[in-house]
């Protein structure tokens, strides 16, 4: 076992577009543990548009990631030395450990989880059985809440949350309609996740165009838009969507870099009598439970497919977050490291 | 009693801000009444901004305003003649009797209620005690639903729902603040309808200086919009909403002529955690029992204030109807029937 914890830190904040000298990859000693803590090794980082926003000190829900430390985010490993007693050496965890290869954490302090690998894979409680999919359960079942015939529309519609809301609009009835970049993912979204239908953005940059494909996507109109891309794919959207409409507002990833990403008539907002409701989903901790059960019963059983893009070692972490903001990835984006 | 009835047709759509051009005056006679139906001396027509987008065939939730039919709105009056054995000559009713002295209805379709005119005068059953009324109230309580110490902003304060709205805030125990246009308006908003404070937009006509005025009158923030405006109005408002703040969207009268209303940064509804709701208080009839029950009882009790800006003859319906729209009037804009 080697002594040293190799660490990714955020070295400047981006100006617009991040680029890979926004980080820092350091040595540091492995620390040593006091009563009371464990020391993780982590196995999957997990890599999430949300770190975007986090890069900028600018106004926002969360505390921007401090300049010079660790980049935050999820991460999945196993114990390798525990002085709490209720963690032990190679119990398979699930916390908030940054990207390194090794985190000290003091369990009473929460934020450490045991996870069951029998029949889910450890990875993917990082993806479909952790956040982006708890994300997907609540956005889809509490503000959208499809009925059995409805149409049902996602952006993103191959990562790791559209994927998720897409097949859960399937099993409750609803039409899923996917909209993602290239015939690769518009591909992937309806052969292998059972989407109905997907709408390649690329190829219908202009709105109008856009909402066009989505008219022949969505015979019906639009019921629910489970958004994560906003600008102009939502107001595609709008110009489709019918009577009493509900958008869960969980990302603009559009606007992420600092491009205005005006919303072209609001007024539909109003015609067509919807709601929309911005979220984030660690604030509402009472719907993880049920939502984990249904998550995880799901992928035990094979019923929820998901895909993870891998990135080796904490070295190509930068990169392929970078990768991830230019939706390079296919489902999941994960780094394993070695 | 005349034997002629004189009605205001729509003559033609407008092409942008309406004209008196649009409008037709015209005689007809008095019809007479067959079995089952009433006629209806109009006393009192409603004017309201929604009848704006009505007159356009853009698609909208409601059907167009058909041309060279008498212009559809609510109404006052009184039963002059009735072969309905639920009525009787002299009941005070009001229904939908449009732009006309004199309105044959048959009430066993609906749309014709007997009001009581003992503590709440026939005129405020077009205002606090109709439908103006409840749809103020639907808004607060039903989406913005304020907790007592909350800030509840509102525009077009002085208005017939603006100035419900902002007496209910308070009523719950919230900070009720409005917008308005101009001194007098904004004056009236404090200073007879007791709300905390007001924003003058027309002093503030630039977003990020309305901001700065939001700020000096909402300090802790805003936790409700009730929105009738739209377009920089509700721009400025977004930039000083609170985390889970709610948007009650009725109106966006801002953008009735046709001009962009754009929404400049709709990713604060997601950083905010913004819930936007748009509706029609139509659309809610199992709302209205409750709502006129509070209402009547704060108007009867003289504890919900209101202010009635009254146009004298069906001719003076035009001019009185562009006025509104140009935000000329103060409280409900009524045209009283000789």
């Amino acid at each position: 076992m080697t002594t040293t914890n190799a660490q990714i830190l955020l070295a400047s904040r981006p100006d617009g577009e991040p680029t890979l000298d926004n980080f820092r990859l350091v040595e540091t000693p492995i620390p040593t543990i006091g009563d009371g803590q464990v020391l993780v090794r982590n196995r999957f980082l997990s890599l999430d548009p949300y770190m975007r926003g986090r890069m900028s000190d600018a106004k926002s829900y969360a505390a921007p990631q401090p300049l010079d430390q660790v980049m935050l985010g999820g991460t999945a490993g196993e114990v390798v030395e525990s002085r709490d007693p209720g963690f032990a050496a190679g119990d398979q965890v699930v916390g908030f450990g940054g990207w390194q290869q090794y985190v000290v954490v003091t369990p009473s302090r929460g934020g450490l989880q045991k996870v069951d690998t029998t029949h889910v894979p450890l990875s993917a409680y990082l993806g479909p059985v952790g956040m982006p999919g708890v994300t997907a359960w609540y956005g889809l079942t509490r503000i959208i809440a499809p009925k059995a015939g409805e149409t049902v529309v996602v952006s993103a519609a191959s990562g790791a949350v559209g994927s998720v809301v897409g097949q859960l609009a399937k099993l409750r009835g609803a039409r899923a309609v996917g909209i993602a970049g290239g015939p690769t993912k518009c591909g992937y979204v309806v052969d292998e996740l059972g989407f109905d239908a997907c709408v390649d953005y690329k190829a219908h940059r202009e709105v109008r165009d856009l909402a066009r494909a989505l008219k022949e996507a969505c015979p019906d109109g639009i019921d629910g838009d489970f958004e994560n891309v906003g600008g102009t794919i939502l107001d595609a959207i709008m110009l489709r969507a019918n009577a009493f409409a509900r958008v869960a507002l969980c990302g603009m990833i559009a606007g992420y870099n600092g491009a205005p990403i005006p919303m072209a008539m609001p007024q539909l907002l109003l015609t067509n009598r919807m709601k929309l409701e911005g979220f984030i989903v660690s604030e509402h901790m009472d719907a993880w439970p049920a939502a984990l059960q249904e998550l995880g019963g799901l992928v035990a059983t094979g019923k929820l497919r998901y895909t993870e893009t891998i990135a080796e070692g904490l070295e190509a972490a930068p990169e392929a977050f970078l990768g991830l903001l230019r939706g390079r990835n296919l489902g999941k984006q994960l780094v394993r490291l070695s």
